[in-house]
């Protein structure tokens, strides 16, 4: 199952992955998903949005208002006799709101970055197939829903935007803005779902389906070293730090690099540099992290002063405060190094993402069907069950990454830990969806 | 003249030009110097590098090396008569070498850098043809051949190497090595020259012509406020500074932006900024100028630590060891840091032209010819002159710019003063070239 898709989008030269939403590398995948399914007698479908669905013995009624079927942020009350019916438990339904619904639900996604790693998606879909696998061997009966999903473009290499697939589902981007979506060749979100042969005028948010779910567990590699320093193979999500993306505009002026006397000189580019130093300075200093990782420069000429330095600032902590500190810190220093290099700065908040504090309910359950040894450990990432978190309660695990690299074709993680992810998703699944 | 000319090749946003060599706008500015050439009856020819020539009264005759006609470094005695025989000076002739020949040039170039100024080129074109106005004016008679030109390619903006039409001819540059250039399209030099019009074939050293050159004099607006603060609107170049450009690669390892902690971070973008700023302290001490204009950046995603970060310096200075001094203090600053940030350095010369000293009887004669109260400047940047004067006796005039910027639609050099470097052109081109 692994070595078929590893094969997919890989660049001969870089070793890295380039499977970007609705690409031919993309529906190479796609089609993958569908095959795994119906190789295991699963019921395959693809949402409105062209996220992917396998599901054990068909998707759920739509409509589930009028059956009390609530699922309490993942603790359901196990059926005793092992049948099919819904589960009974105290919940979050409310008398004409959509209820939750019981299905639980795993996977993750299979678009990656730029030359990406093999890992960062992959890992969480294959292992949802392969846990399936290790449940039937275990003869485990399903008392709730299942299914395995695959998100459509959760990195946003193409559109600029993560999670696109995720985010329409939970009614976080609507059709205008997603329709507004281009990549860098001008080709728009609606005319490349279309070329990848889904009908795009259905895209838009999707409460009953959401609304089926009550456990979505996504299986990511970690992508951070906080596994490998605690020495555990597997952990379980805590948190999405909050995240933000700022815009950097630097200023000055074009002239000639060869005559231009330094005093003479309003040029952007070492106010920018300052700005970088800064970032790493105050990340340092408040445990967080700042990165300068795309820039921009006009002209961009060997012998040319840059009339317009951009660049963006990516930027995360483990609190809001934290992260409003470090920003603030880094502004201020790009602010009185462009007084000084006579450089007009404009900063632009491009996007923002609060904490996500995943629902302790499903978390501490799963801790205890993982027999109470696993780490509770934040993440930097943002994630598509980061995004669901706000609609339909949602749990992560983690399979420990030794170098902690990730976005590279050097990411990696051993195939024992590989196994031991499976074989925790197996337990967690089993101990949530079977008798 | 000016306004026609002001019209080519202006984009509308920007108000700069982008008169690229052998483009649309390229061709425009060419034809307009043939018009203005044949308007003065003046025998209009390319040579075999694409570069422009307008002879009063024909070229002379290609084979001097019989006839004893050599003009000492622009010291030529002036010939009693007024007639249009040779003149008979001592000179650097020796027997079976070629010939200096006796010729007087005057010109620059039409081509720009992207969204350049009106007058880094033209001026000194468009001063040549009013020089020849304003001495027909006065009665002038011509005892030398003259000629104005237009070299090709000065400014390499397309194919990323400077001076190519007059390298070509003074032998810097080979065929094979100019057949080799490519423009950012992937369009080679010959393909370029070809679409234009022209034969890339013939392409190559032309000593020949060169040695019908006795003089060949620039006049150029300056390109750094020395004659502003000096107060004088036209000056006289004592030399062009050594000058070089150096790629610095720095080598990190792409990693996730959000998850990647700062200690197991090899990110080349803080290394990168450490050396910009020792770049500007470098140059400040030692009173050169230093400059990273030009950055590329990989993978250059918002969220993605840089595997590569790859910058341009540009440094020059009065004289080679103080060049050597600050660009070996800007690689020491960064190789500590690249150590410290875990980063790998590569530093390649990718170019470099040593000082071009104008030879000093030309310049002398220069002097005299405006009545001894022109100043002397060096400047830093490189010109077809400083490439002829390998070649030929060379001399340059500079116009004041008022602001000192170049290379940016803000340009700028005031009427009074492009009237007085008509002039003095007109004074100099007198007195090296009429009775």
């Amino acid at each position: 199952m692994w070595s078929e898709l590893r094969r997919i989008g890989r660049d001969a030269d870089s070793g890295g992955y380039r499977r970007h939403a609705w690409t031919g590398a993309d529906a190479d995948c796609r089609n993958w998903f569908q095959e795994q399914a119906e190789a295991r007698g699963l019921v395959y479908e693809t949402d409105r949005n062209g996220n992917q669905w396998a599901w054990l013995g068909g998707p759920p009624p739509a409509s589930v208002g009028d059956t009390p079927t609530p699922a309490s942020g993942g603790t359901p009350t196990p059926a005793s006799g092992g049948g099919t019916g819904n589960v009974s438990a105290s919940g979050r339904s409310t008398p004409g709101a959509p209820a939750v619904g019981d299905a639980v639900v795993t996977g993750s996604h299979l678009d990656s970055v730029p030359d990406g790693g093999a890992f960062d998606g992959p890992l969480g879909v294959v292992s949802a197939f392969a846990a399936l696998d290790e449940l039937r061997r275990r003869g485990a009966e399903f008392t709730r829903p299942f299914a395995i999903t695959n998100f459509a473009d959760e990195e946003g290499a193409r559109f600029g935007l993560a999670c696109v697939g995720s985010r329409l589902a939970a009614g976080q981007l609507t059709r205008e803005q997603a329709y507004a979506l281009r990549d860098a060749d001008g080709v728009c979100l609606p005319e490349a779902m279309e070329a990848a042969g889904l009908d795009p005028g259905t895209i838009g948010a999707d409460p009953e389906r959401l609304a089926r779910v009550g456990a979505f567990v996504e299986l990511h590699v970690e992508q951070g070293r906080a596994l490998d320093v605690s020495g555990d193979p597997v952990g379980i999500a805590s948190a999405i730090w909050p995240h933000g993306r700022w815009r950097f505009d630097f200023r000055g002026e074009a002239n000639h690099a060869g005559t231009t006397r330094l005093a003479d000189r309003r040029d952007p580019m070492p106010t920018y540099a300052e700005t970088v130093l800064a970032a790493r300075r105050e990340a340092e200093l408040a445990g967080a992290v700042a990165t300068f990782g795309k820039v921009s420069v006009e002209p961009n000429g060997v012998n040319a002063i840059p009339s317009l330095v951009r660049g963006w600032l990516d930027s995360r902590a483990a609190d809001q405060a934290v992260l409003d500190t470090v920003v603030s810190a880094i502004e201020q220093a790009a602010k009185d190094r462009a007084q000084r290099d006579g450089v007009d700065l404009a900063v632009v908040r491009e996007s923002f993402t609060p904490v996500v504090e995943f629902g302790h309910a499903l978390r501490d359950e799963i801790g205890r069907l993982l027999g109470g040894r696993v780490p509770l450990l934040g993440t930097g990432a943002g994630h598509d069950a980061g995004i669901l978190s706000a609609a339909v309660p949602t749990a992560m695990l983690f399979v420990r990454n030794p170098t902690g690299v990730s976005h590279s074709p050097a990411e990696h993680a051993a195939e024992d830990d590989c196994v031991a992810g499976v074989l925790a998703l197996a337990d967690v699944l089993e101990g949530l969806a079977c008798s």
